[in-house]
Formats: structure tokens, sequence, C-alpha cells
């Protein structure tokens, strides 16, 4: 099966999810500049998440670069990675509008926890669909980020109930640490 | 003519139906974790929808994967299938906000039995404009999902004013059915 | 330049338009069914807009199956078409929270009217861009349709104001003329 | 690494942008034709949004043309200019909805600016990407418009606080300066 509508899907899924998250920037009541001010919480959660989504949609595409076969079972992992995308527009809003409130930033982290292992469920099933001539499997090599991020993501849930920022500030890292393109997939495609 | 675009505007349509849904899951008035519990109906409904997307997304591309020629007559079927998978947010939300209501679950089956029903009249389309030759057609085979489907949602929309939740386990049911991909129309592409 | 990426624009701006209509139909107070009966005639709207849209789509793809170039103005005219489409949705509302109102069903008419006059303008700049041997021109010949349907939306809109339902007839009526997928392009294609 | 999936997913982004606009245009209170005119200025502000992103649309389309490769920094060079276009509905519906204030029309001209900027960078970056031999180094050539563009945006946003008309004069004018696209780009993609 072809991969080519798989990409189409996902691209347009993920670009509707990253627009639609600027709905959640409410016109500000008055005229007035400082009308804006209410507002930096939400763009600021807003920045993070569509950095986060452009994170998702820049490895999707390195990932399927590499990949040659798609099984029924990669499909279904896909839909299962888009459906984790889907809930940050929702949970960006709510800890945008309660700036450093535990619960809204608990969330956040969970939708955050939940995409990342759902991005390993669809790498694995795309490894086994491509079978043992995987370069997927030799491109990912160790893979420390994919790793770490689901740690570093528990490790923020578990902290927003004592200092949310501090759970706030992991994430921020964490979106840096990727914002590096993965040059291991790089250097697979080039050869 | 190429069904190129078909597929290309078809996958755009289901994009934004399956990620506005999303939009019903409103942002909670409270910042607590439980301010989710009363979103559960909501999102429970959501992820059903989501699937069931997803189920049509996937037989869309498998379907398509074995046709040859696309034909005025498909177009339209298409675009009929497309209308009723347009309504899936309304019954989504209306399912979610009012869970176990009769009337709610009596019309979000309502619809799943009319997109089925479009789906048939899609297949048959697309049938016919391959003519003697289709692919399709032999993969299809008896199809007893396809038929048995629009069975099991009448029965499920006739329940809904006993027993509404018999109603919405049958599209449960009907959706976990469907979630194995169909291995006829794999073994067709892999001759 | 090619035409690729224009058809992908505007299958995504129409698949967009005609999906976000359905906004428009919002959950009803309720969960009796019949709670859903106030929402008749924004579904009707919806149904007739969706068809519009649709037949804009389907003539959309045709026309540019048989044109081999893109110009700049051409591109213009596109997004000048995209952007009278882009008002379907307010229309629709308007209209289907004001049934038979004269106000609403002559913007709805004005908007029809200028989505056609732009369509022509369309047609023209792809013609004068494939020049001397366009097929396009051959394809279209009298034009009969695309002709009498401005003339058409004209003589609704003017009738608004006296009978309203006589106006929405002659939308139905001309949508309906259209459905016929145009046969002359389809016989060109064929060659 | 291909520049495919960067086009599709920057016309999904785009695409949606410039629809989701018009949710803005409020479903007027009354029924008769003249509750549309306060919507004026709502419009008027949609129709110069609608063309400053179909203005990038073009360019963009343009650009991408005579480039051959895409580098990780222009992915992201690409996500920052989509990341500010996304900001072009809530500063559409703050100017349309208080037409002629200082602080919503120095907000409009802001992110006018920053697109701007962001455009600018995303040219280096495909630049660089090329390397010596870029066919689009050479096709921009001296680019006064896209050096002068956010001079204009400048001094339309010092502007605001005085005359908040002459600044969104400033904005309508550097638009039309925009709307003849790019010959320089065309007489390259024709050799």
């Amino acid at each position: 099966m072809g991969k080519g509508r798989l990409e189409a899907f996902s691209d347009g899924v993920i670009a509707i999810i990253i627009t639609i998250m600027v709905l959640e920037l409410k016109t500000p009541e008055g005229h007035s500049l400082s009308a804006l001010v209410p507002l930096a919480p939400v763009l600021l959660s807003y920045v993070l998440s569509f950095v986060y989504v452009g994170i998702y949609w820049n490895n999707h595409h390195h990932m399927l670069s590499v990949c040659h076969r798609v099984s029924g079972s990669a499909l279904w992992a896909n839909l299962h990675l888009l459906f984790w995308l889907s809930l940050f527009p929702f949970t960006t809003a709510w800890m945008g509008e309660n700036y450093l409130a535990p619960g809204p930033t608990a969330a956040y982290g969970a939708v955050l926890l939940m995409a990342a292992v759902a991005y390993w469920i669809l790498e694995q099933a795309l490894i086994v669909a491509d079978g043992k001539d995987s370069a997927l499997r030799g491109a990912i090599g160790s893979d420390w980020k994919g790793k770490s991020s689901p740690a570093l993501y528990l490790i923020g849930v578990a902290l927003t109930f004592w200092r949310p920022w501090i759970a706030q500030l992991i994430y921020v890292l964490t979106a840096l640490m990727w914002l590096v393109p993965d040059r291991r997939i790089e250097k697979i495609v080039a050869r």
C-alpha cells in the first residue's frame, strides 16, 4: 500500500489542528492595545503548542520519507497519533486560560505524553511494515530523544501539583530539545 | 477521469470533519481536574466518532486503490457520502451532551445508517465505472460487513426508545467489527 | 506554471468551505427528536449550499482537467472565485435562520450571482492562458448553462422582495440544472 | 529532502487561514438587508486580509517553484511564516470590529510586518539550501518589493496613533503593489 494518501491525510489533519488552535485567541473586548495584555498567557500557550505540532509534522515528515510500505496497523497507529494531537487545541486553550493552574498544566502534559507514546507506536508499526530492510530502524538508532521525552512529560505531570511553572518549563525545554531536526534520518536520506 | 483529485478532496473534507468534532470539547469552566469529569460523555462520543471517521477514511482509501476510472456518478456518490459524514460532528455533539437520551442516540444511529448506505452506493458507482474488469467487484466478494452494518444501525435506532445504552453498544461493536482493515482488498492490491 | 498546486489549494479551500457550513447546525437545546424540527430550514439551506459547492468543485475539476497552462491572471481569477465561495457559509446561515425572509434570500442569490460571474472570469482567463490551442474553448461551446445561470440568479434576487419562495425555487432549479456533469468536457477528456 | 510535502502542508494551512477568517462575519441579528450595514467594516477588513493571504500563497507558490532543495532550517522558517499568517484571522477580526481605532490598526500592521520579515527569512533559508546554483537568488534580484514592504508596514504602525486611516491606506496600497505577480520569477520558470 502506498504512503502518499497517508501523508496527505496526516498533513491535512495536522494543518487543521495547528490552525484551529488560533481560534482560542478570542477578539479582545476593548480597542486599546492594553486589551491584548490578558491574552498573553493564551498566546504563549498557543506558541508552545504551535511549536509542538510543528515538531510532530517535521518528524512525521522525516520518518515517512525513509519508509517504503504502510501496513493496516500503521494506518491505525497513525490515526491514534492524530487523535492525541487533535486534543492539543483543547488542552492549549485550557492551560492558556488558567495560566499556572495545576489541573490544566497536568492535562496539557498528559496529552503530550500520550502523543509521544502514540508516535513511538507508529514508529514501531512502520519498522515492522518495512521488515528486515527497514531504513527507519537504522535511522533511529538508540533514539534517546524519543525515549527521554515521555519520561520528561511524566516528571512534568507529576510536578504540576507542587510547582506548575516547573512542569511548564520542562514542556518548553523538551520542545527546544526537539527543535533540532533529526540529523540521523537526514543522513540516511542523503545517502 | 483521474481519481487523484477525488482522493485529495475527500481526504481534505474527512480531515476537517475528524478535526472540527474536537471543537465540541469546550474549555471547562473551572481549573481543577474535576472540571473534566462532566466532559467524559462528550469525550467518549468524540472517540467513537473519531474511530468511525477513521474507518471510513481507511475503507475509502482501500476501495479507491483498486479502482481505475471515476465517473460523474461516482463523483456525486462520493459527495453524497461526504454529506452524511459532515453531519457526524452535529450528532456527536448532541449525543455527547445528552448521554443516554433516546433522541440524540437515534439521530446518531440514523446518520451512521445513511453514511453506510451512501458508502454502498459509492461502491456500486465505482464498480459500474470500471466496467467488466472491475477489481473492486472481486475484492468485495460477499461483503457481509457492508451488508450487515446498515441492518445493525437500523436495529440500534429502533432500540433507542427502549434502551438507549443497547443502541450505543451496537454502534461500538459495529465499529470494532470494522476496525480490522479489509484483508480482501489488501490481498488484491498485493497481487 | 503547473496547475497542480492551484488544484490542491482550491481543493483545500473548497473542502473547508463545504465543511464549516455544517458548524451553523448548532446543537439543539433539548434532547427530544422534536428539538430537531426548528433546525429544518437551517438543514435545507445547508443541503442546497452543499450541492452548490459540490457543483463548483465538480466543474472546477472538469475545467482544469482540459487546461495545460495557468497564468498569473488565472491564479487571481481563481482566488476571486474562492472569495465568493467563502461567503457561502455566511449567506447559508443567514437564510437558514430566517427562512423565507426577503433580505437573506436576496443576499444568498447575490453571492450565487457573484460566484457565477467569478467562475466565468476564471474560464476566460484559463482560455487566454492556453492560447489558440485551448481545449477548454472548444469544450465549452455555446455554454448556455454558464450564460443562463447569472440571469436566473438575477431574476431570483429581483423577485425576493415580491415572493421570496419563488427566488428560492429558482436557486434550487438552477442547482438541479447543473447537477448533470458537463458531458461536453467529459467527451473532450475521453478523446 | 523533497519539497512536495512542504508545499502540501503550507497549502493546507494557508487554505484554512483564508477560510476561517470568514467565521468572523457573524450572522446578523435582524433579517432586513440593513442588518448588513454594520458588517461593512468587518467585510472590508476580511477582503484586505483575503487579498494578503492570497498574495502570500501566490508568492510562496512562485518562490518554491524555482527551488530544488529544502533544508531543516527552511522547514522551520516556513513554519515561522505560517505562525504569523495564522494570526491574521485574529487581527482581522479585531480591526474589523473596531474600525479606525489605533490599537487594532497597529496590531494588524505589526502582524503584517512580522509576516513580511518571516517571508524574507524563508527566502534566505531556501537560497542557502540550494547553494551556489540557486535559481531563486537570481530570480529575486534587487527585491525592492520585499525590502520596501516591511518599511511601509513600520511607517503604517507608527502612524496609527496619529491618523489610523493613513495606516490602513498604506496597508491597502502595499497589497496593491504586490497584486502584480512576480514577473522576475515567472521569467526564470519560462526559461
